[in-house]
C-alpha cells in the first residue's frame, strides 16, 4: 500500500485487494477465522436459537465526538443482537470505499472497529471490500452483520409487552443524534455533545441475569424513543404512557434541540436500551442496570397500559396527555 | 408510498421507513421471521459448524443481461456459503439507496432477490434500509450476509489442495464480467452476452453427495479463474497447471475480450465453481456435475502439482508454459 488514498484497483479482487485486506483489515481484526481466507468463516455454535441481524452505516460525518462510523457499526450490530436476548458472538463486515478516501482515515475507522469488537467480546470473522469511483459513494459505508446465541429460557421480543409492565431506560436520550448533527452543522456549544455509542451486551446481560423474565428490549436508534415505543405498542397491541418529568435529557442536548427545533424524543441514541419489564421485576432490573457503568442513570420513564392499544401518550408535567406519534418525515438524515 | 422515487424520509426509521419496508420488502420476502419485525431474527440451528459470510454489491449497471444487482446479491452470498460445503439457510439484506432512485427499479431488484432466494431455498430473515442524499451513492448498493450449516464429514477449504488433485470447472468462463462490461459500455454483438449469475448450492450438493472428499471449492468471481487459483495455490502451498486447450470460453466472450484487450482468465464469473478433487474422485465429481443443468459443460481444466508452490502456470496449446499471475490493477471496476 504505497498510495495514501484508496485506489480503484484495491477493489479489483486481485493483488491490490489482497494487500489492503492483509495489511489493514486482517492485521486489525486478527483471529484464526479471518486468517483462513476462505469465502465463509466456519464457526461452532451450540444447539439452539441463533439471532441474526444486519445494519448498514452511512453516518455523516464519519468521525464525531464519542466515536466514528467504525465503532458505531460494531456497537449497533452488537446491540441489535442483544435486544433479542442473544449473546453476540461473531460479526461480518462489508466496506464500500470511495476512491480517494484517505488511508489514514480508513485506518482510524478500522482501529475503532477492532477496539469496539474487543470490548464487546465479539470476533469479526468474515469481510468484503468494494471500491467505487470518486463521487459514487461518500467516503465509506459499512455493513455489519452478526450472529449470537440465545440461551434457553430467554424470551425477549417486541410482541411481549403487557399492561402493567414498567418502561425503563439506562440513561439520557438524544445524545448520539445531537452529537452527529452539531458536528455536521459546525455548531459549537460550551460543552461538546458526545455520542452515547456503546455496546450494550454487558449491561443487558446484567439485567437478564438479575431478572430473566424481561419482556422487551429495544435500542431506540433512528426515530428515537418515540418511534421505538410506537413500534412496540403496535407489535404488542398495548398502549404506552411516558412520564415527561422522568425523561432523562441532558441540558446541552435539550438546548441544542430547542435551537434546532427538534424533539429529543425523536433523536437517535446508540447506547441506550428501552426495557419493558413485568412489575414484579422492575426494581430488580433497575438495580442491576444501575450497577453497570452504562446504566448508572437508569430510570423508569413510563408504563404499559391496556388503553389506546398501538399508541404512545405522554403524561405532561402539568398533568395533561399528548399523543407521541411515530416519526414522520426525515428529522435527521445520515445519523447512523 | 405515493412518490415514484425514493425520498430521504424513507431512511428516517420513522413512518415512511416502515411503509417502505412493509409494502415492498416484507411483501416480497414474506416469511415468519421477517414478520416479527424485531432487531434480530431468531432461527433454530442444529448443533454444529455454521458458515458465515458477507458481500456488498455495487455493480454498474444495476440491471444487465442475465440478472440484476438483486439476483446477483443472493447468488453471490449463497455461493460463498456453499464454497465451504455449507447448506445455505438464512440471508440478511442491507440496502443503501440513493434519494431519487425509481421505485419501479427498486421493485424489480427486490423481486429478483425474492425469486433467487426461493430458487436457492434460502430465507431472507432480517434487513436494513438506509437512504443517502442524491449524489452520495449510485442508485442502490446491497449487502447480503448469510449463514449455512456444514454437515459432519465435509472438509472443504482453500488450504486442502494436494499434488495430484484435478482442477474442475462447471462451464464457460468470463461470462458475467463481459455481460456487465458490454452493457455498461454499450457494446453490441450479434448475440447478447449473458451473465452466468446463478446459485450453485444445488450443483455443489450434487457433487458433495457423489464424492464428499472434495478438497477445495471456490467461486472465481472478481479477479477471475486466474486470481482464484493463485489464492488456492498460496493457501495450500502447491502449484497449479492449467491446460489452455481445455479452458471453456464462449466464442462471443473470447471475441469481446480480444476487442477490449482483456484476458478471460481474469474476468469475473458468478455461476462458476472451481473444484479441486483428489484423483480417485475426479471422474465421479465430473459425472455428478454433468447431471446438473449448471454443470453440463463441466470439464477438467488443470491439475495440482508439487512444483512451483504458490504459483499457477498455463500449459499452452503449443506445449510451452507461461506464468498466470494474480490480477494486478483494476481490470473491471464495479463488476459485482
Amino acid at each position: 500500500m504505497q498510495a495514501k488514498t484508496i485506489q480503484l484497483d484495491q477493489g479489483s479482487g486481485g493483488r491490490a485487494t489482497h494487500e489492503l485486506v492483509g495489511e489493514l483489515f486482517i492485521r486489525a481484526f486478527r483471529n484464526d477465522f479471518l486468517l483462513e481466507l476462505n469465502d465463509s468463516a466456519l464457526v461452532n455454535v451450540e444447539n439452539g436459537r441463533i439471532a441474526l441481524t444486519t445494519d448498514s452505516y452511512v453516518v455523516d460525518p464519519i468521525v464525531f465526538p464519542g466515536g466514528n462510523i467504525g465503532s458505531l457499526a460494531v456497537h449497533g450490530t452488537v446491540n441489535d443482537l442483544c435486544m433479542r436476548g442473544a449473546k453476540p458472538l461473531y460479526l461480518t463486515v462489508g466496506f464500500i470505499l470511495e476512491e480517494g478516501l484517505s488511508i489514514e482515515t480508513l485506518e482510524q475507522v478500522v482501529e475503532a472497529m477492532s477496539c469496539a469488537a474487543r470490548e464487546a467480546g465479539v470476533l469479526i470473522v468474515a469481510g468484503d471490500t468494494k471500491v467505487v469511483p470518486r463521487g459514487k459513494a461518500d467516503k465509506v459505508f459499512i455493513n455489519t452483520s452478526g450472529i449470537g446465541v440465545v440461551p434457553a429460557g430467554i424470551q425477549v421480543a417486541g410482541q411481549n409487552a403487557r399492561a402493567g409492565d414498567a418502561v425503563l431506560i439506562n440513561g439520557s436520550i438524544g445524545d448520539h443524534g445531537m452529537a452527529v448533527l452539531c458536528k455536521r452543522e459546525g455548531l459549537a456549544f460550551e460543552n461538546e455533545i458526545r455520542s452515547d455509542s456503546a455496546s450494550l451486551n454487558g449491561l443487558v446481560w446484567k439485567m437478564l441475569d438479575a431478572f430473566p423474565g424481561i419482556h422487551v428490549l429495544r435500542d431506540p436508534t433512528r426515530g428515537g424513543v418515540a418511534t421505538t415505543l410506537n413500534e412496540i405498542a403496535a407489535q404488542s397491541d398495548v398502549g404506552v404512557r411516558l412520564f415527561e418529568e422522568a425523561l432523562p435529557i441532558r441540558e446541552d442536548v435539550a438546548g441544542a434541540c430547542e435551537i434546532l427545533g427538534l424533539d429529543p424524543l425523536y433523536v437517535a441514541n446508540e447506547g441506550k436500551v428501552l426495557a419493558i419489564v413485568p412489575p414484579e421485576g422492575a426494581e430488580t432490573a433497575l438495580a442491576a442496570m444501575r450497577e453497570h457503568p452504562l446504566g448508572k442513570d437508569a430510570r423508569r420513564i413510563g408504563e404499559v397500559v391496556a388503553d389506546d392499544p398501538g399508541r404512545v401518550f405522554m403524561r405532561t408535567r402539568i398533568g395533561g396527555h399528548r399523543l407521541v406519534d411515530m416519526l414522520r418525515g426525515e428529522q435527521l438524515p445520515r445519523i447512523c
